[in-house]
């Protein structure tokens, strides 16, 4: 990220050091306050030379989604062999995630916060990566259910709930280890197996979490109230 | 949420209408597509009368943030009695929260996605409501391990990294609810309990989920690579 003057540097080279500028002051500052001063500076460039590489602030988040996305799904494809049982593709997954979201956090700043809600173009982006992870998952989820043998006809929505979740936890705990210091990608991926794995586990063998059994619950049952009489 | 035009309507209703209006408005377009004249023309009253009351963009966002974290805490309060046992109150607790998010999908956008990337300061008013709900997820993990007598000292790392995972996977949840047609929130709810609950039973139990045993890994596993041969 140093500041190389060199003046025949290959376009593809400085275009990269802009977008590592650009990743870092987008994940830090967030997009509306990045400056594209600030992004010049970092990447060692003039302000016009990013323009005329880049386009436009827009122009650059939207690289810097893109370039970030592929990153971090080839991350986790290259972690994942697809010859092993279902739960040891996704223990390798999730390690791959977090190893991939701890090293890069500005990244994933701008991938999980950033790009989701500044307009339409940007998180249609992020949520073509978010798609192709749940599908990996739910893909998982299938074979480990026809794996079990026992319960090989797990609703679709059932499926795609479940798949959610996981994502939607593994989210939660990358932004979480990356706030806590200590935390290994090998341990925040444990901790997400040992809360999502075991639990499946119990399903894909039909023994579902079974609610209780219950009266049919009052409207607010944390409220105070006299009972009504009824009319005759 | 009609454009009532009643002259002497108290300020207190009034703003309780400009606040419906924000929400709905800030949770579709997001924070800075959204603007001040569409709020004011939902609300049924003139812009300056929005600035009079509110202040400013900001601070009308605010006021939604706080308004709709209040609720939404409120809401999964009410709906769980701390008598019960842990899995109770947790499955209450769930279905009261995607109850909630489904009934109020713009105040769930605005707390969800606007309020987290459009500054430290929102950031902030709705990250104290998120640590008000981990805080009530961990304890009652805490509990379960208690009741549980197996395990009764998980430590105190996993539980925040558990607590954060399924805090995670139920804000993923309510968002895949909100864009499913017909998806309820029990469902959602038992989703999750059979997703998380089971796993975490387990885990009480002294039965965690177990890494598969394995040599050191090659650094890239999804790479062809030459073995190096090492110099005698």
């Amino acid at each position: 990220m140093g500041a190389v003057k060199t003046k025949r540097m290959p376009r593809a080279v400085r275009e990269q050091q802009m977008l590592d500028a650009a990743v870092r002051i987008f994940g830090r500052r967030g997009y509306t306050a990045a400056s594209m001063d600030e992004i010049a500076e970092l990447a060692g460039v003039s302000k016009p030379l990013v323009y005329l590489y880049l386009n436009s602030k827009e122009d650059l988040f939207t690289a810097c989604i893109r370039r970030e996305a592929k990153a971090l799904t080839g991350a986790v494809r290259s972690g994942v062999r697809p010859g092993l049982p279902a739960d040891r593709q996704l223990w390798d997954g999730l390690r791959a995630f977090f190893a991939h979201t701890g090293e890069h956090p500005d990244a994933w700043s701008v991938l999980h916060l950033q790009a989701r809600t500044h307009g339409a173009t940007f998180a249609a982006e992020v949520t073509a990566m978010r798609e192709e992870i749940v599908a990996f998952v739910t893909q998982l989820i299938v074979v480990a259910a026809r794996e079990a043998h026992r319960n090989p006809d797990l609703p679709e929505r059932e499926v795609a709930g479940l798949a959610e979740a996981l994502v939607g936890a593994a989210e939660s705990l990358a932004a979480w280890a990356n706030a806590t210091p200590g935390v290994t990608a090998r341990e925040a991926a444990e901790t997400l197996m040992n809360f999502a794995w075991a639990g499946l586990a119990n399903l894909m063998a039909d023994r579902p979490w079974t609610p209780p059994e219950e009266p049919e619950a009052p409207e607010a049952p944390g409220e105070l109230g006299e009972p009504v009489a009824q009319p005759g």
